[in-house]
C-alpha cells in the first residue's frame, strides 16, 4: 500500500512534491465540506443552496491558499473565473491555476463535482510574476491533476510520467494509491455529450452521435452508453478509468458552456495524453493552443485516442 | 438541528422508526464501504472493479440484515434482483424491500449512486410470509426512502406524511434534517434521460425531448438542462430537489434497463407523490400498479406533475 | 449489533430518550471538536492551552443547548460550576445537571477526559423552574450517565434498570451497545487516589491506602494496581468495567478538589450502585444526602460493595 | 498550517522520512481500530478485552508491516516483546525498533496507550542485519518518536534537531505540526509515579516523593500534582508537555515493570534530551547504557533537568 505522502517523498522534483501535497490537504479539507454542505453553515435557519455553494467555494480558496501562501516556489496562484492573478515569490520558479470547484451547481442535486490543477514553469523566475506569465499552451505544463468528489473523494495526478490515481481512504485520510499508470481503454462503447444541446451541435459531432445511438444497427456495430453530468472534471474521468468519448462542443450560443483552456481544457488534456488517449478541439491538439487570455475558451473533445481521432475526421470532413 | 434519533423519536409509529433506524445505519455503513471502494480489498494486488462492487453489494446486505434480521416487526424481506425473500418473524407486521446499491457500476467512474427501500404492511400477519405477501401496488407503501452517496450521503423518507431529506454529518455520523418538507419546484427546465437510446424512444417521448432541445426557440420557450447517471435513484433526488422530469421509457428492447416496481418505482413514486408530483407509466399512476411478481418491470417518468401531466398526454395523443 | 437509536426507541418513557438522544448528540461533537485541540482554532498562531480549553468548553455548552433547548419536557439546565440555571419549558417535567468537560486540564497532556449527565423529575411541573428544584437527592434521579474521551468514546447509562456501556462507531458514528449490563467485579485489586495529598488524607484512607501498597506481604495478601487521572468521571469508569475504589477524600484544605453532589458524585453514585457497586462519603450512602446548594460538594468513595463497606469501616473504627 | 507530510518533504533524510511517513500511517490506521475496540470483532457475541486488545496488537504490527516491509532502506525490525526480529532488506542502511501498543490493557478502562519507535544507523550495511546489530547505545539513534492515543491521536518526533509535535485532525487525517518546538517547561510541579509500590521504592525516590507530597509545608515550598497511567509513553508525553518527574524506579520485585531500554528508555530518552530535558537510570545518563540484549531493561526517571539532577543527587547520597 503506497500513499500519497510516500509517492511525494519518492518524486525527484522536490518542489513539485511541495506543491502537490499542499493541493491534497485542499482537496480533503474541501472535500470534508462538501460533505457537510448545508451543514457548514448555521442551522438554526434553513441556508439556501446558492449561499452554501457560496461559502464552499470561499472555504475552498481559503485553505488551498492556507496551504500553499507560504510555499517559497510558487511564484504566482489564478483561481478559476477570476480575472486578477495572486502573487506569490517573485523568486518562485512555478505557476499555480486551480479550479476548486468545477460544476458546484451539481451539488444541489448530490450530483458529482471535481476540482483541477494545473503547474506550469515560469519562463524567467526572479521578478514579480505577471499574468502572461500564465498565458503558455498546455505543452508547458510539468504537473497537473483533477480530483473528484463523488461517492469516493479520488484523485488523478501526472508529472510528465503516466498518470497515477489515488482513492482517499476516509477513516484515516490518506490518498492511497489505488489505479496506478491508469491508461484510458482502447475499447470502448460511451460517450458524454449535453444532448439539451442537439440542435446546435456541429454537423461533425451530431454525426458522431447519431452512429453511436444507431448503436449495433448503425456503422458502430455496437450499442453505447452515456452519462452527462455537465462537467468536464467528471467527464475526463470517466474516459481515463472506462475510455470513450468526451464532448464539450461549440454550439455557438452566448451563456453555453465552453471549456476554460487554461484552468481545465490544458490540464485535462494533459492526463488524456499522459494515460495514452488524446485531447482535440476538433481541429487540433488542445496542448498546443496558446491562450489569448486567463479567460480563453475552447471546444474540447477528449478520450480514447481512437475516437477523438475519429471525430477529427468527421470535422476535416464537414 | 434535528436529528434522524430525534425524528424517529418523534414517530407515532414505533415499528417504522425501528425499521428507518435500522436501515440508516446500514446506510451509514455502506456509504463508508462505498467510499473506500477497492481499499475494503487487500490492497497486495489491485482488485478488478467487478470485485469491489460484488464485495460492496455482499456487504451491503450483510450490514442490513445485521441490522434488522431480529426486528420483531419485521416479517420478511426481498432483496432487489433475488428471486427468493428471506422470512422474518412469522407474527411481524411488515415487509421491507430493499435495493442496497441501485445502480452499482457508476461506482467504478465515481458517479453517484443509492439505495432504495420500501415498507409494506402485510396483509394477514401470524403465518411464515409468502411472495405473494410482497405483491402489492404501491398505495399500500408505509414508508419509502431513498438514500444518494455522492458528494454527500443524503437520504429522504416519507411515511406518508410528506418528504424529509437529511444530510448526514461525517464529522459525527448524524443524519441531520436538512431538508425538512421536500417540494418539488413547479417551475424548472430540467430532464433527464438517457440519449443514447434515442432512436428506441416511444413517438410520446421524443416529441417530449425534442421540445425540451429546442429550448427558447421552441414551444417551452425556455432553455433546458440536463444529466444522466443510469440510475433512477439519482433521478428521483434531482427532481424531488430541483424538480423538472425523469424519464425512463421502455424501448422495446431486450437488455435495456426498465424500472423494477417493487423495489424502485414504487418507492420512487411514493416519495414524487408525497413531495407534490407526480409518478406516471406513461399511462397511469405507477402506485396503482398491481405487481405481477417481484421482478415486475415498468416504465418510469417522474417528476413535476405538470410535466408528467404533459407527457401522459403525449401518451394519449400517440 | 444495537445502536443507541435502537436502544432509544426501545425506552418506555420517550421524554428520557430523547434527552438522552440529545445528549449523545452533544457527546458526539464534543468528543471531535475535542480530538481536533487546538485544531479547531485559527492555525495562524500556536493558541495556548487554556485558549484551547475555554473554546471547546464554550462549544460543548453550545452544542448541548442546540440539541435540547427546544425538548418540551426540560424544564431548566444547571452546568457545573455555574451559579445560575437555564430555565427551559416551564411545563416539562424534567431538569437536567450537566457537566461537559469534567476534568477538562487534562486535554493539555491528553489524558481522558469525560462528562457526566443527572436527569431529575420535578417536585412540581407547571411553572418556571427554580434553582430549589434542582437540590434533591440523588435517589431522585431518573437517568444518569458519563461519557469518556480517551482513545475511545465510550458512554454509560442507567435509566434505574442496571447500567449499559456503549462505544462509539467512529467510521459511522454510532454508539453500539458493547457493554450491556455492566456489573462491578466483585474481585479486584486497584485502587485510584491522587498520591501527592497523602499527608492530608483522613486516618481512615491512611489505613486503607497503606493496606493496599503493602501488597502480598499485608493484610489484603494481594498486590494492588493503581492509576489516577484526576477525574472521578475517569475513576468511575474504570471501577464500573474493572472494580476496587475510587477514593476521593476531603483533605480539609482549601483549595483541593472535593467531589460537586449534584453534577458530579449523585450521577456517578447512580451508576455504581446500578452496576452492583456502592458510592459512599465514608459516612453514607452518597445518593441519600441533600444538597445544600447547587455547588455543594462531598467525599466520594466508589466501587466495588465490598471495599466501600471496608473503608466505611475504617471511617467508623477512627 | 504545516502537516506531517510537508514536514517530511522538507527534511534533508529522504530515508528517514520515508520511514516515518510509514510509521504515521500505521499511527494513524491503529488509531483508528483501537478507537472502535471491541467493534473491531464480530458482534454477535460480546468479546473479551483480552481477545480485542490481541487482535489490536497483531493489527497494529501488520499495518506497519504492510508500510515499511518493501522500504528498501530498512535492514531491519524488531518489535517490543518479540525475540526474534525481522530482517529487510540487507543492503539497507537503518533498523526500526517498535512498541505498537505500549501500557495497552489501559485500553480495557479507555485510558491512554502509546506508541514508540526508535531508528538506528547500521555499524555495517550490505549483509543480512543480526540481533547484534541492535544494541547499540540510546546515543546512536538517528530519530525516535512517540503517538499518544487519548482524546486525541498526537505524535512527538526528533531526528536530532529538537521536538516536534503533531496533532491529528480526525477530520481530514492529516498530522498538522500543533506544538513546534517542544520545550519541557523549567517550571513544573508535576511528578508520576505508581504509589502502589510506595515500600519497594528505593530511598532515593521515597525522599523526592515524600518531598513533593508535603507540598508547600515542605522543603519544595510548593504543591505538587501527580497523575499515574502506568504507561511510560503517556508519562513522557505529560513531562515533555508540561515539566516535572516521571518515575520508574527499579523495586527489586520480580514480575515488576521495568522499562525496556531499547524499544522505551531510549527513545523517551532521546525526546526528552532534545526537548532540554534529562533522562536517567538513578545513576547515569539513559542514552549512554550498552544494551546487554534485545530485552535489556532499566529504571527511568525523565522529565525537566533541575528534577532529574535532584533526584541523581539523592541516589548519589543514598
Amino acid at each position: 500500500m503506497i500513499t500519497l505522502t510516500q509517492y511525494l517523498l519518492g518524486m525527484r522534483e522536490t518542489a513539485h512534491a511541495t506543491l502537490i501535497s499542499g493541493l491534497a490537504v485542499a482537496v480533503k479539507l474541501t472535500a470534508a465540506a462538501a460533505s457537510r454542505g448545508p451543514l457548514i453553515l448555521d442551522q438554526t435557519r434553513q441556508p439556501s443552496p446558492r449561499e452554501v455553494n457560496r461559502s464552499l467555494r470561499r472555504l475552498a480558496g481559503q485553505v488551498l491558499l492556507a496551504q500553499l501562501q507560504e510555499a517559497d516556489q510558487l511564484a504566482g496562484i489564478s483561481f478559476a473565473g477570476q480575472p486578477q492573478i495572486l502573487p506569490g515569490n517573485p523568486e518562485g520558479r512555478y505557476l499555480l491555476l486551480f479550479d476548486a470547484m468545477h460544476g458546484m451547481s451539481n451539488l444541489n442535486d448530490n450530483l458529482p463535482v471535481g476540482s483541477a490543477f494545473s503547474i506550469l514553469e515560469r519562463p524567467e523566475p526572479g521578478r514579480p510574476c505577471l499574468i502572461e506569465d500564465f498565458l503558455q499552451p498546455g505543452t508547458r505544463q510539468v504537473s497537473a491533476g483533477i480530483a473528484l468528489f463523488g461517492p469516493r473523494t479520488i484523485c488523478a495526478l501526472t508529472t510528465g510520467d503516466g498518470v497515477d490515481g489515488f482513492t482517499l481512504d476516509r477513516d484515516v485520510g490518506n490518498f492511497v494509491l489505488t489505479h496506478p499508470h491508469l491508461r484510458i481503454p482502447d475499447e470502448s462503447a460511451m460517450f458524454a455529450i449535453d444532448a439539451s444541446q442537439a440542435p446546435h451541435w456541429p454537423a461533425a459531432v451530431r454525426r458522431y452521435v447519431e452512429e453511436c445511438t444507431l448503436g449495433s444497427d448503425g456503422p458502430r456495430r455496437q450499442d453505447f452508453h452515456m452519462r452527462w453530468n455537465a462537467s468536464a472534471v467528471v467527464g475526463a474521468y470517466r474516459v481515463l478509468n472506462s475510455g470513450g468519448l468526451f464532448l464539450a462542443p461549440d454550439t455557438g450560443r452566448s451563456g453555453h458552456w465552453l471549456a476554460p483552456l487554461l484552468h481545465t481544457a490544458a490540464p485535462l488534456a494533459f492526463l488524456a495524453e499522459q494515460a495514452g488517449g488524446s485531447a482535440s478541439t476538433g481541429t487540433g491538439r488542445v496542448l498546443e493552443v496558446s491562450p489569448s487570455g486567463l479567460d480563453a475558451r475552447v471546444p474540447l473533445f477528449l478520450g480514447s485516442s481512437d475516437e477523438v481521432a475519429r471525430l477529427e475526421g468527421y470535422f476535416a470532413d464537414h
